[in-house]
């Protein structure tokens, strides 16, 4: 699902204020954009649109590209990249593009559908969030039942180290991200508007929490309101996140059928928890089952068994999966850093360490991933060899 | 499912008295007993056994028929077959046997473990009941949303026509054919004891409505008492008489489950009712649903749909599946004898067919199975073209 081979480039300044500025003019994961990206440089065709000047199309795109350049034209030259990005830092978010070291990169899996920018915000790495992730999502009209095995199942995956990704909505989604960050791991949540618009309201002090413990993430610039539109295209960066989609409940025309839709369309493991026959909250749900060979889960051991390779029980999270052999220089300095017993703050690993908070903290991310070291309520501390094997 | 070619010649009389005799001697489904039965005539073997003459062993089984000689030859010594048909016959228990009229071919799938003979009582003929039929079964301790769910499943599956098999036991059983008695159409209980022996006794009632509206089966002669055994063998014949089973409500160590297994390796189409995760006795569900690939089934309509070939919606319930032009000369003959508008009974229409009350019953199961007729609370009726179509 990762790109194989060397990391792209990372985007020169040039580049990222572009696409910064076309993450405000074109649709996220607009086919047409994405095939320009690819045959030319984003500062390139971000300077031709604010020029009124003409666009090479890429090929098969002419016609396309023709019945967005009017549109694309207005917009950009109502953009103020500047600005933008300048309200962003008043708000803690940054830009992370391809190519760039927080980039997940399973969301090249998306092709020409692949988000040009992302917007992020929170304390955590994103692309380290996601290294051991699975998407829980569901109904905005959810039962008692349905909140009550979301939390649940959100909870024990993130006890067990898994990043909960979701939509930060009302009903199923909420309780997804509630339950995971009091699991203790990071949560991700996806949004259908800018990530300091915090949609829907009533979830501002979740998102607030999200942002100290986890990350939100948009393709959309800061101050954008959400359109109805916007959540369905959305839902595929839910999906394509992490190699899994959980649907806690659903009824048949609820949004996370579309996310359903696009787990099984790229080819990740859907998953959905079965509820009474009676319910017609549990309907969408069933037909997953029924029509789409989701694979029917009941518990966060059942989700974690569907997305742990073949062969890897004990599960991945109680075992080691990279050896101190194959850790990096930098890796195993900063695992040196912590000390034997109890644990120790970012910024005092970071100094320990010669690196910077930032960096410490991927690399922590990373350990953890590993199975090396463990984020508790004080700092981070080391897994004692006992602790991997059981 | 159903063989091919003509029928089996009926057994003699001779043959038909022996196979009782064998009933009460040999496990239900012993293949030993099996292979010696299809290579020389039940009374032959009965006969040396009640004689200690010797018995010539088919191929591959001379070890597995010396360990059971002794055992069979000593329960023949004491099984007065004159006495079993005389009780059988005050009960109202019929012997039905491989090549008999009444005999559901679709038991030739079992093979070796096929019954030897089977116990029948009620006012429906066997065959013709499980023409169009569905087992519906499920855990002894059932919930509240179980029986509700199976109440609701069996009655709208008899009122489209559909015979509900079970085991006739407490919980999702007795709800099953009690659904099922109130959907008007014959139901089929198969007991692990004698017919006349009405196991568990809280269920007399409801086995005295199934045999006045339905079928009971058993390979046990009248008299026998259940054992864990029989039960166990008896799921075999459950699974075996229909081409798909509905699990309702089954915890992990459900009887139900065993019978599930059976119908998967019969190759018939299994099927499970989902229900809150929450609850244990759901578990065995969620468990074939995840493991055993069983179809997510919520509604009689899902059954329906499931258990209809390919090609045949609306569902086969209403639509006609075999031309007037293909009826034999005495469907043709009995359907001419129904009255153009309004029902009539069975005796009428046998007289108006020139046929005798069971043999008139049995053409009108089959030619309701083929959508021309249908039983009404007065007598039968003919189905207009409109009705067929609908």
């Amino acid at each position: 699902m990762t790109a194989d081979g060397p990391p792209a480039a990372p985007p020169s300044a040039e580049d990222a204020a572009a696409r910064a500025g076309l993450s405000a003019v074109a649709e996220p994961g607009d086919p047409v954009l994405g095939a320009l990206l690819r045959t030319q440089p984003a500062a390139q065709v971000w300077a031709a649109l604010r020029a009124g000047a003409p666009l090479d199309a890429p090929e098969g795109c002419a016609a396309a590209l023709q019945g967005r350049l009017e549109r694309w034209r207005a917009r950009a030259r109502g953009t103020d990249v500047d600005r933008m990005l300048t309200r962003a830092a008043e708000y803690g978010a940054r830009l992370v593009l391809p190519g760039d070291p927080e980039w997940p990169s399973q969301l090249d899996t998306l092709a020409e559908r692949r988000p040009h920018a992302l917007w992020v915000r929170g304390a955590h790495d994103l692309r380290n969030a996601c290294l051991r992730a699975v998407s829980v999502v569901g109904s905005r009209a959810a039962s008692a039942y349905g909140l009550h095995v979301t939390s649940g199942l959100s909870h024990t995956l993130a006890e067990r180290g898994w990043c909960v990704v979701s939509g930060g909505a009302y009903g199923i989604d909420g309780a997804a991200h509630r339950g995971a960050l009091a699991g203790g791991t990071a949560t991700v949540a996806v949004l259908a508007c800018g990530v300091d618009v915090g949609y829907p309201r009533g979830h501002e002090q979740l998102f607030a929490e999200i942002t100290g413990h986890g990350v939100l993430v948009s393709e959309h610039p800061p101050g954008t309101t959400p359109t109805r539109h916007a959540f369905l295209v959305r839902n595929r960066l839910i999906a394509a996140l992490t190699p899994g989609t959980v649907v806690v409940e659903a009824g048949q025309r609820s949004g996370a059928m579309n996310t359903a839709a696009h787990a099984q369309e790229l080819g990740r493991t859907l998953m959905a928890v079965p509820g009474p026959v009676t319910s017609a909250l549990s309907a969408g749900c069933h037909r997953l089952l029924r029509d789409y060979q989701a694979v029917c889960v009941t518990s966060a051991r059942d989700v974690i068994e569907q997305l742990s390779p073949v062969g890897t029980e004990p599960p991945a999270e109680s075992g080691v999966r990279v050896g101190t052999e194959l850790l990096d220089d930098t890796a195993r300095r900063l695992l040196d850093a912590l000390p034997e017993r109890g644990s120790a703050g970012v910024a005092v690993v970071a100094a320990a360490g010669g690196l910077s908070p930032d960096a410490a903290l991927r690399h922590l991310g990373l350990l953890a991933a590993a199975g090396h070291v463990e984020r508790t309520a004080t700092g981070w501390r080391r897994r004692t060899s006992d602790e991997r094997r059981s």
